[in-house]
C-alpha cells in the first residue's frame, strides 16, 4: 500500500463535478502530481489543466495499457457518474475479456459495483487508493468547521441519522439522511443528495412538512462496510446551499469518513446561511 | 374488543381521499352504517351521504362529545392527513384539557403520534379498530390479484424490500421501498408513496436510473411493531398508475397486513398497464 511522502506515479480517473480537480490540486500540492483519465461525457474539462486521457467507461483495455505505459502503480477513483447498464457501454477488447466479472460486479447496489470494479484495477497490479489517503487535509474534522455548533436537538438527530444510515448499510443504498426532531424526513437511494434535499425543500414550500423555523440535520456518513478508498462520501458548497434551501439546522458528517470539498467555502456558506456544519464522532 | 356481526355503533374519522369512503361502504354492506367525523380540508364532500359532521383537527372535545351524544362504542381512524404542527392547531377546551397528552404524541415518527391519538381514545372509553376489522375484504389476499405474478427477480427484489422495510422499523419512517434488481431506488420518508414512485419515474425519464425495460417492484408493508388498526398500509388505482410510469414490474404488498381499496380498478390498472399486483408472505 501506499507509504508517506509516496512519489510513486499516481492516476485519477475522473468522474464528474470539481471533486476530481479538488483532489489533483491537493496531490500535486504534496508532491505528487497526477495524471488524469477523464471519463468523456462526466469529466470537467478541467482535468486538461493536468497531463491527462479522455476515455469512455468501456474502454477498459486503453485505461489499463495507458496507466502501464505511463508507469502508474496508484489509481484513486474521483467524482460523481450516472451508473449505466452494462449492456448500454460500448466495450473495448480488454473490458470484453473482463466481461463475466463487469457482469458480476453488475449485480448489485454500488457498493458491489464500486468493490467489483476495484478488484478489476487490483488484477492488473494497480493498487486502488482513496481520496483521503492522496488528499488528508479534505477529511472532515471532528466538530465545526464554522461558526455555529449542533444543537441539543440537533445532536439527539444526528445520532439517529447515524444508527439509521447504519441499519440501512447492508442494503447497500445510500449515504444520506435527513432528520428532524427525532422523525425520519428522507432517506437517500438512487436520486442522490441534491434530489434528496431538494425534495425536503418541496414538501417544506408546500407545507407539506410542517416544521416551525429552521429544523433538522442532513447527516452524512459511509455505509458500514463501505470500501473508503472507491465512493467516500463528499459534501461541498453546494450541499450548504441544498441544506439552507430545505431550512435545515445543518449538516452532520462522520469525521474522518467523509470528504469536505472547499472546505473553506464551505465554512463561508455555512456561516452566511445561518447553518452549522460539523463532524461528529461515527 | 368487537365481535363477529357486532353492531355496536361504529364512527370513522375520516381524512382525505377515496378510502374511507369506500370503508364506510364496506362497513354498511355488512350492518354496520357509520357515524362519518369528516375532518375539515382533508375528508372527501362524499362523506356527506352518511350521517356525518365536519370537524377541525383541534376540535377534540367536540369529537368526543359528539361521539358520546351518538353512543359509539367503535371508532376508526381511516385516510391520509398532512401532519400538522401541535401549535398550529387551533385547540378546543377539549384538546387543550389534554394538551400535555397531545405534546408527547406529537414527539416521535408517525406511528408514535398515532398510538398516543388512540390511547387519547381509548381514555374515553372508545374502542379504535382498524379498516381491516369492519372490512375484512379490503385486505391484501397472497398471491397475484391480476393476470400477472413476479418473476423469479420480482421475487428477489420483493425479498430485499421486506427485509429492508423491516429493518427501518424502529425508526419509524415509511413504509414503502422500491428496489431494482437487487438495487435499493427509493426509500419513502415524509414524502409518500405517490411522491416516491415519481422520482423514480423522473429518474427513469432523466435517465440518471438506467434499467433495461420494466423492472423494479414497489414493496409496501407496515413497519414492524405497527399498530394496524391506526395506521395500515394501503394501495388503490392511483399506486398502479405511478407504478406504470416509473416502468416498474410490479407492486408487492404484505399479504394480510396491507389494504387494497378498489380492488377490482386495481386489479384492471394493473392488467392493462402490465404490471403484476400481488401479496406477498410477510
Amino acid at each position: 500500500m501506499s507509504e508517506p511522502g509516496e512519489t510513486r506515479p499516481l492516476a485519477i480517473v475522473c468522474g464528474g463535478g470539481k471533486f476530481p480537480i479538488e483532489v489533483a490540486r491537493a496531490a500535486a500540492a504534496a508532491g505528487r502530481t497526477p495524471f488524469l483519465v477523464g471519463i468523456s461525457g462526466a469529466a470537467d474539462p478541467a482535468i486538461e489543466a493536468f497531463a491527462h486521457v479522455w476515455l469512455r467507461i468501456g474502454q477498459l483495455g486503453k485505461l489499463f495499457s495507458t496507466l502501464s505505459d505511463r508507469g502508474v502503480a496508484d489509481v484513486a477513483l474521483i467524482g460523481g457518474l450516472t451508473r449505466p447498464e452494462l449492456g448500454d457501454l460500448r466495450l473495448d477488447w480488454g473490458a470484453i475479456k473482463r466481461l463475466p466479472e463487469l457482469a458480476l460486479a453488475f449485480r448489485g447496489g454500488d457498493n458491489h459495483l464500486l468493490a467489483g470494479i476495484a478488484a478489476i484495477f487490483e488484477r492488473e497490479g494497480l493498487n486502488v487508493v482513496g481520496a483521503h489517503e492522496i488528499a488528508p487535509r479534505l477529511l472532515a474534522p471532528l466538530g465545526p468547521i464554522g461558526a455555529r455548533a449542533p444543537t441539543p436537538q440537533a445532536e439527539a438527530d444526528i445520532s439517529m441519522g447515524a444508527a439509521l444510515i447504519a441499519a440501512l448499510s447492508p442494503f447497500d443504498a445510500g449515504q444520506g439522511v435527513v432528520i428532524a426532531k427525532g422523525r425520519v424526513v428522507a432517506v437517500e437511494a438512487a436520486e442522490g443528495t441534491d434530489a434528496m434535499l431538494a425534495r425536503v425543500a418541496a414538501l417544506r414550500d408546500a407545507r407539506r412538512l410542517r416544521l416551525s423555523g429552521p429544523a433538522g440535520v442532513f447527516v452524512k456518513a459511509p455505509k458500514r462496510g463501505q470500501d473508503l478508498r472507491l465512493d467516500m462520501p463528499a459534501i461541498g458548497p453546494e450541499t450548504v446551499a441544498a441544506a439552507a434551501k430545505a431550512r435545515l439546522q445543518g449538516v452532520a458528517v462522520a469525521a474522518g469518513a467523509v470528504l469536505i470539498a472547499e472546505r473553506e467555502a464551505v465554512a463561508r456558506a455555512a456561516d452566511a446561511s445561518g447553518l452549522f456544519v460539523a463532524g461528529y464522532a461515527p
